[in-house]
């Protein structure tokens, strides 16, 4: 069973983006591993000059696209279960664990919203879960999906072949994953790390595992105190 | 002066993507208010079939992009005193303030990773700013990198037009954003909020605050804890 991305956009002409290239993109096109279709909001107008938006009820600047518009867009797709998804700086953080849990599931159905936003009704009735991506704001919600559908779709078994590198990256245990070296030996009169020359992997696993607690001490006080609250928990 | 956004990837056919679209691809093609600029990192290989990565030092799975190729392609680039930015799962979270930040700047140079990661000591020699777009890994960092650009281009002076509408909008003051509605007045039998209809702009304008807060609050805790500590601060 591929996992099917399903994009509402007034955009379709943003999609693929870096979807469409390197192993996700072969993993579409050649392996049909996953799927990606776009529907355009915009054909669900009611208006004959394609308008989907209106003035925000309460007064205040920007447009509102229109509930009844977005039913329609999301009325022409086939559900099958997947979880709706609003991209929107009102939702909460995407995590690598809600990744992981759609990524096992038949996909996602993903609404981009532009102007101020999305009638809040149509998100309501029809049960979308609002998810942010990073703490900024954006002019539409199609760069967040991209996100969203690419960190789902490499976990999808097949798409990125080696299956041992999902294991150790970042967040898969509340860690920042650890620097990395590779050749030349020098550069720019930098040395790689002595001990990732020294071919003992016990220092070697002892030194990345420093450094990954280094690094999230450092850039991420929030995992890291989960990290340490996680550890208390189990007694170590 | 333009923002100018120069990328660094494997694979420039991932973009413009979203930022080719709407008011921010109008302002790039037809008004000039920023620039976008692709450097293919493939073109800096020194090896013949155009390899730019090796195995990582210490060992492990997959593969690390190698300092020189990086160094290479980023020495291809006029800095014009841009900061460097990398985008990375190890990164600190990308905020609508440093957002804020750069879009007053001269643009940005972004560096695109794939496989494992960058060799480190590329981004330590040339002060290389690692930023994380949601907790969660990507296959590369294009998808990232489209966030942060669109984020920053969006506040450049003129591209949105509606300077208005960027002020009461998520992050600007720590509080997510009230929820919007538009005609119809029933959608599948859902009503707008009465207050929203009353004309009453004192009303509207609380229950707006209200709602901002009550999402912020079940939503984001983080900024919700933020906000109090702030307002006790000022001895609200």
């Amino acid at each position: 069973m591929p996992f099917d991305a399903t994009i509402l956009t007034m955009f379709p002409e943003a999609f693929p983006g870096p979807l469409g290239v390197s192993l996700i993109g072969t993993a579409w096109r050649e392996q049909g591993l996953w799927t990606l279709e776009t529907v355009d909001i915009r054909a669900f107008s009611k208006d004959k000059r394609g308008f989907l938006d209106d003035t925000p009820a309460g007064g205040g600047p920007g447009q509102v696209m229109r509930a009844d518009v977005i039913a329609a867009a999301l009325d022409s797709v086939e559900l099958r279960g997947r979880p709706l998804l609003y991209m929107s700086a009102r939702g909460k953080p995407l995590t690598q664990e809600r990744v992981r849990e759609w990524a096992k599931g038949p996909g996602l159905i993903v609404l981009c919203g532009r102007f101020e936003g999305v009638d809040q009704r149509v998100l309501d009735a029809r049960g979308f879960e609002e998810v942010a991506v990073g703490d900024a704001v954006l002019a539409g919600g199609e760069a967040a999906a991209l996100v969203t559908v690419e960190a789902c779709v490499r976990l999808v078994p097949g798409v990125l072949g080696q299956a041992q590198s999902l294991s150790e990256e970042s967040f898969e245990d509340g860690l920042l994953e650890h620097p990395q070296y590779t050749r030349p030996r020098t550069f720019e009169g930098r040395e790689i790390p002595e001990v990732l020359l020294s071919g003992h992997h016990a220092d070697i696993a002892k030194w990345r595992r420093s450094q990954r607690e280094i690094t999230t001490r450092e850039r991420r006080p929030d995992l890291w105190a989960a990290h340490l609250a996680n550890q208390q928990a189990k007694g170590e």
